[in-house]
């Protein structure tokens, strides 16, 4: 039998994409709403250095656990770039995407029975990987006061409540809300877990692709005792290359290195020389053009957005989401989750949206998820066809 | 602080491999003889037909967490064509390298505190991802009598000594040893597991790299409650494309494929697309061809092993590695750990080797681990050198 840790709860979105699968399979159109992936891709410059060196002969053995020496020096270069910080290369661990990111940060940083913090709703893989490593997830309620953010009073209260925190996990923006915290509320977090003996966990990975109302800023710009994570899955449009990094508090280092060299041996080798070429002027041009089509899809489904009749939207600053309560679109329907809501939706105008309840177990039946990143006709039509279904 | 379960041992080969870098920048010549893959790399097919995905401009996004249908469909044919064994497509797990598997499959068969048995001497990646994740780390002394593997006279005693044990790893052919388990012994030990209600995880990263005494037999050959372990890595030469697979029990199925959706979303795309290339004839006779030049490597390091004076060496029946007792050797030069011996013999002659005490704690360090997996004219000076240098 399974064990009691891996006990994960299967993902709702895993049944809209089975069934958004089997439509397609039918030869039915869909209009996916939920995909957490941008249909840009990689600058060109990387696919074509991939190209380059395949077709070169060019040996893809294993590189050091913690990534190759030019690509750590690059992620630090691009760190002086975007937020005017110097970093060692020396604290940057090349990871498999932003999930092997994770797993050595949280196996490094926590101990099993470690309480670690997140807001609700939140990404859910966060706290499955805490769950699967044996750290206690505790859930901060974070609303509409709190801009679906962690907040130290709520850091407060769940110490008040639960005991002693060992972490706490912050993401801006933030899936599903695309909410950001601004700088001086990251700085807040950061001295609070200084304060209480707390690793922050940044998650920097939609950084790049930001509406332009708050600024994006790392958690390195106040204290590089956080632990930041971030990935050229979203901004370098390179999901399915598998690569991302952390930047490590000093003490982790070596923790990290010798559990990457056990756990993933290294990230993949290909994903790794091809993304030198992520850090060019042109590279940055090219993806920074994306970023710009994100906002103006953001402000086509801000306008439209009336037309829906949803209710409570969360500050959609970054990322491409817009996270949205539905509940008088439920109760119009006599439903009572966004489960059967977005089947039906699904079933009936062939739009995909994610249900809430994979982000937050408490209040999320009553929420979805949309996803702008998506080609401007299908979200015209997906929204005309949600708006028209009501 | 880093966590107490992130207190991974670092490994002696690193030091020798920091070594051997600081030689080649400096000019020296090297003959490494401690590579743990292969270096021929992957078949023709399988990199033009990345190279063609890159040119052609194919989408590189995410894929299902348990790999592409198609590749999980060839997985299964592969078992057939080697083995003669049906395999359910659905209970192939492709992962990011073995290393992934083993993560996934740990956490989703054992809990925190169950006892797992291994082989000691053994890869030391199997304890390190075992600790790290809670289990406690049964180790078999397996030498000679027991061919280095383990047995089910080991696994009782292990029982007798310390309690019940919930999973028992046996890698055929393993490392360091090189050693394999045949037909009966691994029968014998899915049997032990069977009747003790124990999980038997079984390693054939290396099969299809054989001397062809022992034929490498599958677990799944007698019993599908096993999880078998491979890769893309070895036989087909492609280490750092970071592609393995599992084959799973059925009741594991589902917690693999959440915890893989978590920790990991899904293994690389470009590398699971050009992989369905590497089941064609041609490309199943192009490695057929290097693992043949494995055996003739092998053939001249056993004709040259008497004239270097080790001691004994494990049976190198598979993989591309000798293990060897060395005492004589440290006693020569009056060291009593084959770390300092490997420092002196690569400073002294450019040749690197493994030191044992990466694999066993309590004798390896009387021990090495050489590779053949070398250009023929590295292995012949590298032997000379070893020889004459004493």
């Amino acid at each position: 039998m399974p064990s009691s840790r891996s006990q994960v709860p299967p993902f709702a979105v895993m049944e809209v994409l089975d069934a958004v699968q089997r439509r397609r399979d039918a030869g039915r159109p869909v209009f996916s709403l939920c995909a957490g992936e941008p249909g840009g891709g990689e600058p060109a410059a990387v696919r074509e250095r991939a190209a380059a060196l395949l077709a070169g002969g060019a040996p893809l053995g294993y590189t050091p656990a913690l990534g190759l020496p030019a690509l750590r020096r690059a992620i630090a270069g691009h760190y002086a770039r975007w937020y005017g910080v110097a970093v060692d290369p020396e604290r940057v661990a090349v990871t498999t995407g932003s999930s092997g990111a994770f797993v050595l940060a949280f196996l490094a940083a926590f101990a099993p029975g470690d309480r670690v913090a997140l807001a609700r709703p939140g990404y859910p893989a966060y706290r499955n990987i805490l769950r699967a490593l044996g750290c206690e997830v505790v859930e901060l309620p974070a609303g509409p006061d709190e801009r679906y953010q962690p907040t130290p009073a709520l850091l407060d209260a769940a110490v008040a409540t639960g005991g002693p925190l060992r972490g706490v996990v912050v993401a801006s923006p933030a899936n599903p809300t695309g909410s950001m915290v601004d700088g001086a509320e990251l700085d807040a977090l950061g001295a609070w877990c200084a304060d209480h003996g707390a690793t922050l966990v940044s998650d920097e990975i939609y950084h790049g692709i930001t509406a332009g109302t708050i600024e994006a800023r790392s958690a390195w710009e106040r204290d590089d005792r956080a632990i930041v994570v971030s990935s050229f899955s979203k901004y370098w449009g390179m999901t399915g290359w598998r690569l991302g990094w952390a930047l490590l508090p000093e003490t982790l280092v070596g923790a990290v290195d010798a559990l990457a060299g056990n756990l993933a041996l290294c990230p993949p080798t290909l994903p790794q020389l091809a993304a030198l070429e992520a850090f060019s002027p042109a590279a940055y041009a090219e993806q920074d053009r994306a970023a710009e089509r994100y906002r103006e899809l953001r402000g086509l489904l801000l306008d439209r957005l009336p037309a829906l009749g949803w209710g409570a939207t969360a500050p959609a600053d970054g990322a491409f989401y817009l996270y949205a309560e539905i509940g008088e679109r439920l109760d119009a329907r006599g439903l009572d989750d966004s489960v059967a809501w977005c089947a039906a939706l699904l079933e009936e105008t062939g739009v995909a949206l994610t249900p809430g309840s994979d982000f937050d177990a408490v209040h999320g039946r009553r929420w979805v998820r949309l996803s702008y990143a998506a080609e401007e006709a299908i979200l015209r039509e997906g929204l005309d066809r949600i708006a028209a279904w009501g």
